[in-house]
């Protein structure tokens, strides 16, 4: 191993930690090379494990000092290459900051560390009839720290937002190594929203230390129906019936033909056969509600000429939904070598249109583009496929990407749902919005990081756009420090 | 009229207006020199009132290029003192930006000016059957702008949120007069929520320009009841229940026995006699719904032990309860020549304990306290009653409204939940948050206005905290320009 300057100050930090909790070794740090864009690859020079609120602000204190950057990392599951190393820069592990510090039932709070598993939340609530509400897909293993960091969403944020809607407060320590409270134990809050502002920051602002979340009485029970139609385009008209009905179901989630066909092929989801797009809604809340609101559904989905229906009778049922529609990532991998996960947000009213372009994007690239979305908030999940063996395949793909991306954007829309601008979406931001925009977002990340050692390279455009003021941008590019596979 | 320099400045200012909207008489001067919390006054050098977003951007330019303190003013309707001028700054009157500049009732978005008064947006959209959701008090009158700047709540925002849960995106003019955009047409956005960080900053970072706001369908009919307790704890201990059924109603809201006196005498609601304290309550959507929740309502209800009960039978009647309820604020003034309105927020599940606690403030203090509160959102309004005229009295009521927010505080509450800190609340601003945060607020607030000049003095502790990084305050009590009255 080369010692460099720079890898001689990280032995510094190392004296900081005990030598099980700051790995070094090349082979071990190779572990957090990539995250959930695995496109994207660099080595960290170090990856200190803290263990305590305290280590934590004494790393980050030990960066600044040293002016050496830092990622926070969770399970790694970014989509967006949120959590990707930079190479001359360390990696904080946040895993083992997963205790439940506090969980208060009466007031429908908990208190947890940054590395606690999304899903660990709502069990250690359930024994008191209490859930947490966000549910990206990846719930199993991905952690509230980075469900903050990217604002995640999940199949059941059309009716109770994103993760900013279920943080309260937060203890953070800013990217310059101070400790500062947002928020409170209360929904209501003074001035402005300093928590709706660190949800989302991607990493750039600094790490949260301690996270109160809002927690929600689990519902009473759940009616979820699965119905095929003969086209995207109808799946997509019941979207807006459904919601002009004034229910506000749990989920409405549509998957087209190659998702269904992903899916059944991958979990044998029994999805009925037949169906060009289906549409899964979810009801959800108290029993008499429920039975109300099941009928009203009912009328109007029977207005929408569905080709076939499916109502779940039970759990087991119900869980079988769910499992073709969460398995379809994962699912597409099966038909295709390589796939893109898109992440778009377009006006609900515009899904139809949009699903039209994403058809003539396909037809005119070659290029297969399965498509689930989360309906009823206009979040598309275009997945593209290729074949990243194949000679140019992976730039074509990310070309049928960038369009996608820039369809969004003139419809309206967003790049972003979910996922974050991380690596992959940064030059998508000055299209967007306009400089002095853009110069405002990076004062205001300058805030808290005046030398852009906090997750660097990540959300704005890199050094190919001087004119934002980025001079003292960690120069990730430059150094040419990512390698594509 | 003596010419000071800053006076002299101040007419170069008047150049760029035409003389009938820049105003520098002091008798004119003087209809801006108070708002909605009469107990300060300071008289402005000038006034403008621009008429297009180019003529606000100039002013600001020109404000901050001459290191002139600006304070924007919609209608001045804040209760917190958070448009108040300042003695040696200019006041930009926002009325003549009453234009809504663009309503899609497909999208449900309208774009509006600052200026334009809460109720026209829901006026202009009643034809699609759409609404502005916000509804404070004084939405008659009150502008969209201080609705944003205060992030202003409402009777319906336990349901439906505050205001910045229904600002999309911005355009804006920061205080270093830099226009940027923040949000957009559609719910998602992507990073942190720019949008949300200006609603609720109180009109320190800057002006917004345009407005793009969500409009909400109308719901299809209302349900209002009025229930009447032997006890405030009781009517309390109803909201509980009421929460716990699953019903999420649009109104949740408490009157004591003093409001109900005072509104009685004032409006003649006909609320029913012998009750200690109301409870409204109002269910609202789409009439299927309604039939079923009203329901289960009447069941919750009857097991609270009402002495009383009033359900509206047609829009008359509900008009007549609301009547009541919004009429207390002005209704308070017949029975005590001054009050202090007070807008503490506690955890809902504590809101008993915290009723217990402000009677006893009443009893040690000898001053009468009349309450009304969103107790959905355990919102309070403590009415703290006093005749200014008698010497100390003054003194004495604001010292139980600093008791009242301690009290708020050390319940895990906050100082205030739709007001604003302002002017009056500012030295509890360091009471709520440590120093560190205190100091990372101030650094954000200078990334939109480093100069201090856009509504200085407001939120943020005075000078009597140096360590706060507020040198560069302008000086507002040095310069002994705020009067008592």
């Amino acid at each position: 191993m080369t010692i460099t300057r720079a890898d001689d100050r990280v032995m510094d930090l190392g004296k900081l930690f005990p030598a099980d909790r700051f790995v070094c070794d090349a082979a071990s740090r190779s572990a957090f090379e990539s995250d959930g864009l695995a496109a994207f690859r660099a080595k960290p020079l170090a990856v200190v494990i803290p263990e305590t609120a305290d280590e934590i602000v004494a790393a980050v204190r030990w960066c600044f000092e040293n002016d050496v950057p830092f990622v926070a990392r969770g399970s790694g599951t970014s989509l967006s290459g949120g959590s990707l190393p930079v190479a001359d820069g360390i990696v904080i592990a946040l895993n083992r900051m997963n205790r439940i510090l506090d969980l208060n039932p009466d007031a429908r709070t908990a208190v947890v560390e940054p590395g606690v598993i999304n899903l660990k939340v709502s069990q250690a609530a359930d024994p008191y009839g209490l859930y947490f509400a966000p549910d990206p897909s990846s719930q199993t293993v991905c952690t509230i720290g980075g469900n903050v960091a990217f604002n995640a969403g999940g199949a059941h944020c059309l009716k109770y937002g994103m993760t900013s809607n279920h943080v309260l407060g937060m203890k953070v320590v800013t990217a310059a190594g101070e400790v500062v409270t947002m928020g409170g134990a209360s929904t209501e809050s003074i001035g402005p929203d300093y928590t709706g502002l660190f949800c989302g920051s991607e990493g750039l602002f600094g790490i949260a230390l301690e996270i109160t979340l809002r927690l929600l009485p689990k519902p009473e029970m759940f009616h979820t129906v699965l119905i095929g139609y003969d086209s995207l385009r109808a799946a997509g008209d019941a979207v807006s019936a459904v919601i002009e009905s004034g229910l506000l179901p749990g989920a409405i989630e549509i998957m087209d033909a190659v998702s269904i066909e992903a899916a059944e092929a991958a979990v044998k989801c029994n999805y009925p056969t037949g169906a060009a797009a289906v549409l899964i809604v979810e009801l959800e809340g108290p029993k008499e509600r429920i039975a109300f609101e099941r009928e009203l559904l009912q009328r109007v989905i029977t207005a929408t000429s569905p080709v076939v229906q499916m109502i779940a009778k039970d759990h087991e049922q119900r869980m079988g939904i769910w499992k073709g529609r969460k398995s379809v990532f994962s699912a597409v991998g099966r038909l295709s070598p390589d796939f893109l996960v898109q992440d778009g947000v377009v006006p609900r009213n515009r899904l139809g249109e949009a699903l039209v372009a994403i058809e003539k994007l396909s037809v005119d690239s070659g290029i297969r583009i399965a498509n689930v979305f989360h309906a009823g908030d206009g979040n598309l999940h275009p997945l593209i496929m290729f074949d990243g063996n194949i000679d140019g395949m992976l730039h074509r793909a990310e070309a049928v990407a960038a369009d996608l991306s820039q369809l969004c954007i003139s419809m309206g829309g967003s790049i972003t749902g979910e996922h974050g601008v991380g690596m992959e979406k940064r030059d998508f931001l000055a299209k967007m919005y306009d400089a002095n925009t853009v110069e405002m977002f990076d004062r205001l990340r300058r805030a808290f990081d005046p030398k852009l050692i906090s997750n660097p390279g990540k959300m704005f455009p890199g050094p190919e756009a001087p004119s934002l003021g980025m001079a003292g941008l960690h120069p990730l590019e430059k150094a040419g420090v990512i390698q594509r596979e």
